[in-house]
């Protein structure tokens, strides 16, 4: 998101200013009420479109396991939605955008206080307080719906769901706030550089990808998935165009989710609609390619995660990039993706539908690109005469590197307590025999496609 | 929708003025080209949502039901979406916004006369006719499709078809008449107090209950459904993950429901989407909670309805109450749903996805729940202020009551008439045979699925 | 798309100027940058519904089709999304919208030397180039997408990538350049008349629909198609939910094509969706009511298939014709798929989804129907008294008829060239063992339904 804007807030309560956007081309530069209600309808629609990704996740993990757990995938997606929206309802949005200190927010809980329809009344661009929580509350159950492709086909529903909750309210929204928020890693700057995730790479995605990793660790691979000889054995997914139609609605998403995190309508948004779309497709493309020549199949699967490759990997660069450049760095999601399966495949860690490569260490790769490639030349969206978001150079890729190790160690140490807690009490994992039943009937007490019964 | 404008409307021909919007915050005030163009793209895009979510009932629908009639739903669905569209052309659009009396309007049939394109030429706010037929006759197919899912598995198709024309050339739109048309229920007034029903808990989702409860009732139960003992047994779903695919098709499409009946495009737009979002959440979570403590386990299929319980209770009120009672109503619905669904499985009203209960049921308590908890406190979604949507205390309770009972007695009696004489002419539910066979083959002529035939 | 703004574009380098909007009533004239910014975020968002057609078809060919095949089906629709993007990137747009001669533009190429972010920068309209593209990419995207239905089953995956890409990167481009890049179609004009094609009848879908008559014709039907007795034998879709849940996600997608071809936000855009509903319904009735009354059965394949023919059959005179005719035009279309069908299961072209017929032949139609229809009476969406569209009578039927022969003979003499070389070399179709186990696991190395394995 615009780091700019972010900055400003000193508090949800406490409302600054309506920060002028600053037109590229020599239009009228006054701030109508016209621009600031389509500035906030833009980011709801944009909202809308993140919202629909729940169904997207859905679709693929369900796709990519097996029929007997279908059920189990569709109830932990839908609970992430419930969940999510609540949790920061609650206390995440809160805890993310309210003033406090470098660590959390703490002021704005249940929105008390809040004024709910000001245009420009989070003090966030124009937006007011009911569009930016629609759009952080959507990006929030993102973050959480990663962990469940990675824990897939064995992880108790409750335990789920309670660490589902506190990675909502407070997991989440604290890297939130140290990014966007304003907090810790938003104040490091050495020389001009200060750190850049425009739509969150790694606030994002790399946040989910960590705790899907600590999650997957601990709860343990399938049974079945590793042979007594160690190697691991494919366990083919159930319904590939579950996956796909899956992978078609993400896609959609993230033209919700990039563009979106602009939090404005104005002449940026569609440039970085198109870095999205060039990435996603330039990720599918050398995934393809890869797994061809690898294989001597193009594995739609692999194709499919190689398009959300592409997408997460331009997350974090799509608003300060050219779209030469969106095409290299999908590209390069796509071949990372494929080498980071065949890496977690081979330490047993058993991620079924790839979360932790795509998400995770493609997540890493955004974030780490800025560093590389952003201002690389002078088309840059149109930002590089401003100097909102990026300093360059070496300084850049330190701060990018000190990014990611902030993320990854407070979400690594948070999300392994809790995860770790939960198998030490309740239990993270279901026992051997519903795991070989499948989860659908002992956890939900129904299968996901019953034959028509007989007694009619 | 919004009493005011549409009380103005003096017939569709008669164009009277173009209503200015009333900002809450000191930006120019003078309404422009611009304005009122967004206006009708987001009011549009907003019915492109609400058309959606015929996909979505398909989806739910087909998901809660058996393999053997999926042909069947997807076909009902579709004519939904075919003859609302067709039947709003030819009447509906003229007798619910026409000029004429307090029971319908007279003019406009098949849009003749009307000005398509004028900015504000409806009456209503700044769209013009063609947005807000679009976004009229979106609604008035998601009226009929509520229908489609109570009587699944055993109505002839033709019968179907003749109601569901009747409906949304007749019924439905006489009930927005009275409404959002100015007619009779409109005309009610207690001392300051005047009916309320912002998106149609009342006049869309109640009305769509109330005939799929006369369709249930007069069609009868699937055979097998109860059995010798009276009980009833549970008929499994054929496809879990159709199911909650369409609950999120819905949840999406609420977020054009909801907020478009804003019928313009301002800064109260997406707090109406908050309260959606979170009122949807917290049914889900009062459903879950409360059927996972009855019955040990957490159905996802009762889940999911009471997402759509959330969604149904807080269209009437999301544009009257604050983001907390949001959460309070939607909940207190996902609770209803539950005991409703029991209910009508006592009493024999055989209902596969739950639909008298979702619309119906929880459809009436969204009026009442108006006239319970609208202005509860200051944050009021900042309407308070100008008086115009609710007089409030024991007078709004009994309007909204009042609102009820007309709507339960047109509909009532319009869909008994009709479904009466469907019986005793063609017939309304298909013969013994074709029901245990599914009513695929007989009446569409192929299966839903099948297998790959061998001979190639 | 509206010729005169895309007439003026003397090359994607030289921007020309912001064509301003002519409002049909008495605002204010200026175009405010807010108004331009609308025009960008709507016409996006327009683009996004389109890009989700891709998951519209991709359903629809695969419910219509076995399910030894869906992977294939689904790897060919995702990798039609990749590679029209990608394509269109390198050379498509720039070939299309580029400066040049009649035939094709010369500048552009990978976007280079273009600023993507200027409002207006792409000479059309207030658009940006980052807009513009985005809205063509997926235009091209579902040109190629056409030919996938019709070469299912049979056709070799690396051979309709080669095609695809050519389609995308040159023979598609052309036509656009032709028509709304102001080449040879474009500067065809007897008396007044000169060609219209709105949103593309004729320059997206018949195009398409030529290519795949050409790919059907010389890849042969399925085995098993045509018995020794050549009469046509049903190979029965394997899924019809996933054929109907694409027809909806089609019907949606359209609501961005036709809209936003309108390339801006303005008064006329909801009235052109009107169009498009209306039509869509008309098709769907039409094909109902015809194959109810020639079957016996109310073919629910039939009738998706009739909602498409409505919706592509509106596509070019959706902003030149009134309601009224929208529903006779759909109807016709709706009229016009059946029999085409049935012809060329006559003449042993086998064309799985019927692709041919909705969009080539019904294509056609489309674009006659301008010559004969728009401007029928005044209403006429409000375009009329500025003449940009129109010049009616025989004059602008031959024109008509021109566009369409000039098409035909690009599009079918170019693919024909491309799918006999690769016919010639790498070959075309798959062997005969493959086809009868499906392409799913020897193209792929996977099956697209698994059931669960038994080692866990």
């Amino acid at each position: 998101m615009r780091n700019r804007a972010l900055r400003i807030i000193s508090g949800l309560g406490g409302v600054t200013a309506i920060v002028a956007i600053t037109p590229s081309i020599g239009f009228a530069q006054e701030v109508s009420e016209t621009q600031a209600i389509l500035d906030n309808i833009w980011v709801f629609i944009a909202g809308c479109l993140v919202f629909f990704m729940q169904a997207g996740f859905a679709l693929v993990e369900a796709g990519l396991t097996r029929a007997k757990n279908v059920v189990n995938i569709f109830a932990k997606n839908v609970a992430d939605a419930i969940i999510g929206i609540l949790a920061f309802f609650c206390s995440g949005y809160a805890l993310a955008f309210g003033g406090g200190n470098d660590f959390f927010g703490t002021d704005g809980f249940f929105l008390t206080g809040l004024d709910i329809n000001e245009l420009g009344g989070s003090g966030v661009m124009n937006l007011s307080h009911g569009t930016f929580f629609f759009f952080q509350a959507v990006f929030a159950a993102t973050a959480v719906t990663i962990c469940s492709g990675a824990m897939a086909e064995r992880t108790k529903f409750g335990s789920y769901l309670i660490f589902g909750a506190v990675m909502c309210a407070v997991i989440y929204p604290v890297v939130v706030h140290f990014t966007w928020g304003g907090g810790l890693i938003a104040n490091i700057s050495i020389g001009d550089a200060v750190y850049s995730d425009f739509a969150g790479s790694g606030v994002v995605h790399m946040t989910g990808g960590v705790a899907a990793l600590v999650g997957a660790f601990l709860v343990g691979p399938r049974r079945g998935k590793f042979g007594d000889d160690g190697k691991p054995r494919a366990i083919p997914g159930h319904n590939i165009p579950f996956a796909i139609l899956g992978v078609f609605v993400l896609w959609l998403g993230w033209f919700g989710f990039n563009p979106g995190s602009e939090l404005a309508a104005d002449n940026l948004v569609t440039g970085i609609a198109l870095n999205t779309m060039l990435a996603a497709a330039a990720g599918g493309l050398a995934t393809a390619a890869l797994i061809w020549f690898k294989t001597g199949k193009p594995d739609i699967a692999f194709i499919g995660n190689g398009v959300l490759a592409g997408l997460v990997a331009i997350t974090g660069p799509c608003g300060t990039v050219t779209p030469l450049i969106s095409v290299l760095i999908g590209a390069i999601g796509g071949v990372i993706v494929v080498y980071s399966v065949l890496f977690f495949d081979k330490i047993k860690i058993d991620d079924p539908v790839g979360a932790i490569s795509v998400h995770g260490v493609v997540g890493v790769w955004g974030v780490i690109s800025i560093g590389l490639f952003a201002k690389f030349d002078d088309a840059f969206l149109g930002r590089d005469d401003a100097g909102l978001f990026y300093g360059g150079g070496v300084e850049q890729l330190i701060v990018q590197l000190l990014m990611v190790l902030i993320i990854a160690a407070w979400v690594g140490i948070a999300s392994f307590v809790v995860f770790s807690t939960l198998k030490a009490t309740i239990g993270l994992r279901v026992d051997d025999e519903e795991e070989v039943e499948g989860l659908d009937v002992p956890e939900h007490g129904m299968a996901g496609y019953s034959a028509d019964p007989a007694f009619v």
